[in-house]
């Protein structure tokens, strides 16, 4: 039985749970594979702080260095997370002939074209099953179940921050803010949430995932994102009472020439299965032209979790070097000269069902107005309701419309933000329907 | 790129949508795979039938020896099913050096060991990831996705048939016979269903699973079964009022000496995703050390859904097949050396809680001859309920219980069953809370 050599960059959350699981899930590991997986170095600049491991004496290293340029070492797996120190010590491993392992989504989504083109050069694997959907096998399944299909649509909560907030705000009627520091507390969010909680998360990982069903280059910016800032428990009621449930959404639809790929908070039908995803749980439904609707759900982040998809990683990797297979499956899911240039729809063109939400005066002749102006901006209006408790003189309208197009909706509700009946901000919810 | 040759054997509907998308969707699988997968038979008793599909010159032919002795085949596709000629013609298959892939669950469930082992000893891949879930990824997470976890149990619907009958009776409270028909006028049943609605079928997939994800050899006889069949609208309606659904489920949990694995109809708490899973779809939570609970939702049958996972199995071996790298996944997961026997607790042995439904005279003292019987037997009742309607002198009682011993339940029904205040055999279910 070959001896594979595993360095592992960095020992925070991720990197601990790599290394735990590849010592205590061994003899498991190696009885699958058929080869030992050995840890040789795990490389950290904090060597000090306890991480409730018991190393063997020189695997735990405050040198990256040493690791990359060992020559025994076959599989580097990069968890420092970021894109400075990161990438370069990927792109030296990478450049020193190493197998590279990352979750590293930011890293993909920004620079991916860049280092998987330097690992297709150096001829090397480099594999990511956990920069998306944390345990969840969606790369696996894009690049290899549904090899078939063409795919014809992705919709996924693959954020598990956002996920957790909208259910708490769900279940308690909280605020958004009470939710986060909630989230916080107990170990959801981080203490700077931006990246979450604005959505940027969740697009770098569609940013992957459309490059992968769709053959074409990583576009991160071209990529719709609006966060969950804005949710108050009010649209998630209301949304209830019409038998929705709010949740943010990386969606993504294949027109052929071209893609549309946005990520926004999205109003879905209760009795889609991704409403009844609660918590920090992801979930992701795919839909090819064989396999009609497909879902994957699971724990989308995660010291073990994470660290389960990194062991996939690396123990396709050591098949493929047991057998000398290496690049058998393709860097990004087509072959390189098959990655065509796919533009994504810009949002504007976008088409779906809204819900709007306004405050207005208690006064005859406010809905005609509103009326008026979604009416001179082709906006079909399905129902009017008004809803929910009276506040400061103003009450709240919602209507639901038909399909509607996003730059006529965006000029309407910019016409409507300054009618003199109109007491605060215009919310607006895109509906999904039929995902 | 080099051609890799495929021949499929029976052209049903199976084998009808596998010929369709290896030439429908051919530009893309080539793009994808790296390798021009090339249908050059199609064999089938019946070559006059029309199947919808143009076959070149040559293509379709009744001869399945010419198949499988041609030097140039490289994947033999079996879709003919059953246990007869299908086995003859796989092992010939083999024997003769070809790949092969399946969806034939009976025949894995029953001669697994058997074809597997055959497959070993030619060297040569055996692919099945259709006999398990449709296109549901399931055996390719158990073997590349979950390696590096200690699989704890697995929880299934993975019968489409059942699972349409069962959402049926829920949905319009029909009978059973009602709902049967209803499923074979619709083609969610076959003309003898006997297979699907006794739950064998689903046995088969549990045998294949038990095996791949526990490392042991597969075995069938062990598990036990219970259909559907008994399953009246009232249970239905009683389970709901419990905070229930019944589901037709493949459970089996890794007690790490032994193993549980048991088919029958299961009350799952409401608010579990497996218990929203209706109509024909299928799902499968599996529970690793590492990931936690993990999902795959999706068709668990029909042509399309089928044909695109034995699509992803061709794919997975001509692209060993294109770097040499035949038998990179073991067989059956485990390394054929570390495979060991471990097993089936028998259904006597296992402790779950239970749903008895009893219809007795509506006359005093009844409950405590009951509870007398239940008492004696070393079973604890969580909770009585008078429910439903009196029905020719008689009232329905349903009990809950706390964890009782299969034998034990077993001897008190007997022993309830006789008792001259019981008037039609007792109904149990068994109730899965922590699934």
């Amino acid at each position: 039985m070959g001896d594979i050599n595993i360095g592992i960059l960095g020992c925070g959350t991720v990197g601990t749970g790599v290394a735990k699981l590849l010592m205590e899930n061994s003899d498991i590991i190696n009885a699958r594979v058929g080869s030992k997986l050995h840890l040789k170095y795990v490389a950290d600049i904090d060597t000090k702080t306890d991480r409730g491991i018991t190393f063997e004496k020189g695997v735990f290293i405050d040198d990256a260095a040493k690791l990359i340029n060992d020559p025994d070492i076959d599989i580097v797996v990069e968890t420092i997370g970021g894109e400075g120190i990161a990438k370069k010590l990927m792109l030296d491993a990478i450049n020193n002939g190493k197998h590279v392992v990352t979750a590293n989504k930011a890293l993909l989504a920004k620079h991916g074209n860049e280092v998987l083109g330097a690992a297709a050069e150096n001829g090397v694997d480099l594999a990511y099953e956990a920069s998306v959907g944390g345990c969840m096998p969606i790369i696996k399944s894009i690049r290899e179940s549904l090899v078939g299909n063409r795919i014809e649509s992705m919709t996924g909560i693959l954020n598990g921050t956002c996920n957790y907030i909208l259910s708490k705000i769900t279940d308690d009627g909280s605020e958004f803010e009470t939710a986060l520091k909630g989230a916080q507390k107990n170990g959801y969010a981080e203490a700077d949430p931006t990246l979450d909680i604005e959505g940027f998360d969740t697009a770098h990982k569609l940013a992957i995932l459309i490059s992968l069903a769709y053959g074409m280059n990583i576009n991160l910016d071209d990529i719709y994102v609006e966060g969950v800032t804005k949710i108050t428990p009010m649209d998630i009621d209301l949304a209830s009472q019409f038998g929705y449930k709010i949740k943010l959404l990386a969606i993504s639809k294949n027109l052929e020439d071209a893609v549309e790929a946005r990520v926004h908070p999205t109003m879905i039908p209760c009795n889609n299965l991704l409403s009844n995803v609660n918590g920090s749980l992801n979930a992701i439904t795919v839909t090819g032209d064989a396999v009609g609707d497909m879902m994957l759900y699971g724990h989308g982040a995660g010291m073990m979790p994470t660290a389960s998809a990194i062991i996939s990683d690396i123990a396709d990797i050591a098949r493929n070097l047991k057998h000398n297979a290496t690049g058998r499956i393709p860097l990004l899911s087509f072959q390189q000269k098959k990655i065509k240039s796919i533009p994504i729809l810009p949002i504007d063109e976008t088409r779906t069902n809204y819900y709007f939400r306004f405050f207005v005066k208690d006064q005859p002749g406010v809905l005609s107005r509103i009326a008026g102006v979604l009416g001179n901006n082709d906006i079909s209006i399905q129902s009017v309701h008004q809803k929910g408790r009276k506040s400061g003189g103003s009450v709240p309208i919602v209507m639901l419309t038909h399909k509607a197009k996003e730059a006529s909706v965006k000029i309407a509700m910019a016409e409507i933000e300054v009618l003199d009946i109109v007491s605060d901000k215009p919310m607006l919810i895109r509906i999904e329907d039929e995902i």
